[in-house]
């Protein structure tokens, strides 16, 4: 590592779903011999392992969580499923607090069964965001919304554009509520660029205290095609598709963020390899297409 | 049919794709029977019966062409290349004109192998246009841009909204370039109403002569998951998944578009059921969920 690519190179940071043929041990053992700061969690491997564990097994290495995945799903209309999914999210604030982040990531949720009613499922969105922040805040977590591409808004999250999360974020101050900039859904959006300016003015315009961007994560994987079956898991390496991450990673910079740079790619063609291989794959693709 | 459903329902037209198990002969005289007024049709079948003979068998089983697919596919960087696009897009205009048809609907083209410039592929569009709007005009064919959904950004279309497309049109007269407004593409996008309004407003902002609606056409299917590999296959019979379609037709309607009303649904598991059955399915569907 050089001087030049170390500035950048110390916020990288691997979200495990990347390299998920890695136990959490081996995570932390890996991102550290690999000189990583930080890694990014989800909370299903984090509770099987212990989420007190597992704190102490990721600070040990000398690594600090970036983020935890995910909270949210917030759109059901039943009032008893509702209950759920907000002491879910009490649940998933409490372990991001205990692993020592301070930034939960939440995808909204999609249509209930049989539902067209995009709009209301986004307002009740917004109606849970106003019923978690208190509780997110007095644990030192920011809650993260986070925008999925448009050919999940029917399944899995109905908030589709920085825009509409942005328009959901800035019902609350920006230190409590924030967003997510994941390249691989945002890429193809010709007002992202606005967009992302949008959230790095939000608190000049507004002169309140916190954070000097709504950008609470982001979140870097390349798009490829042909698209699998059911869309999930075809995520490509980083300088492998059509995104322009540079473009995205200076227009974030300029926008204020100055957190972690998180890789989070969901790809089995990356889980049949050698863990180690894949991350000293991501950080060459880093240096070479982020930098 | 009763009087309250016939005045919609003179509007409903088949698009071949929906029954590509048929024959032009076979499409032509089911459509006839089930008391459709018009068909869209696409190319490759046409070119393979015979553009004349295509022209007259839909004509003489009293139906008209609502739109002939398709065009476009600008985006490429190399002359020879573009060259070939442009003359096959007079071939496509010809081809209209030969079936009566003044709507000729164009696919941008997505990113050039290897490129990640986006606003450059969408600037070869507008070029695109602008060459072939006079050709059109001259044969009295519009030429109707249709974005797809952002799923097709890389590879088939970098008109991915419906204020991209309504950004491009509106560089040519309204009578020259429209848009083609397609439920499947757009539902997602919470801007869609109020672009279907600008679409509207359009002549009335700019007080030209021509059609009362920047809308050329208007295409309907259903958005149902999980989605196929590849996305191309998966479209959903009306009312069989997450769109609102009376909310669109009624926002369409006020937009001041009077045309046909095209159901286009790729889906093996209707190419794979008798026609007359699929076509009897398609019209009560529309009757539920349109009307």
């Amino acid at each position: 590592m050089t001087d030049t690519t170390a500035p950048l190179l110390s916020r990288l940071s691997l979200n495990q779903e990347t390299v998920r043929q890695w136990s959490l041990p081996e995570l932390a053992d890996g991102c550290a011999r690999a000189g990583l700061r930080g890694v990014g969690l989800w909370r299903a491997p984090v509770r099987a392992y212990g989420v007190a564990a597992a704190a102490r097994l990721v600070r040990d290495a000398g690594l600090a969580v970036t983020s935890l995945c995910r909270g949210g799903f917030f759109t059901a209309e039943d009032p008893g499923e509702r209950q759920a999914a907000l002491a879910d999210n009490r649940a998933a604030i409490d372990e991001a607090a205990a692993l020592g982040t301070a930034t939960l990531v939440l995808v909204s949720g999609g249509l209930p069964p049989g539902s067209r009613d995009l709009p209301g499922a986004r307002e009740r969105v917004a109606d849970a965001l106003a019923e978690l922040a208190p509780y997110a805040t007095e644990r030192g977590v920011r809650l993260a919304l986070e925008p999925l591409h448009p050919m999940y808004a029917a399944d899995r999250c109905v908030v589709s554009t920085l825009a509409q999360a942005l328009d959901l974020a800035e019902r609350f101050p920006a230190d409590r509520v924030g967003v997510v900039v994941d390249t691989y859904h945002l890429w193809w959006d010709d007002t992202v660029g606005s967009q992302l300016a949008r959230a790095g003015a939000t608190d000049t315009a507004t002169g309140a205290a916190g954070p000097s961007s709504r950008i609470a994560a982001f979140q870097l994987a390349d798009w490829v095609t042909p698209l699998p079956a059911g869309v999930l898991l075809g995520r490509g390496q980083l300088g492998d598709g059509a995104v322009d991450l540079r473009w995205f990673r200076e227009r974030v910079d300029a926008a204020g963020y100055r957190g972690p740079i998180e890789v989070e790619i969901f790809n089995p063609s990356l889980w049949s390899r050698d863990g180690t291989e894949v991350l000293a794959e991501v950080v060459a693709r880093f240096l070479r297409h982020v930098r």
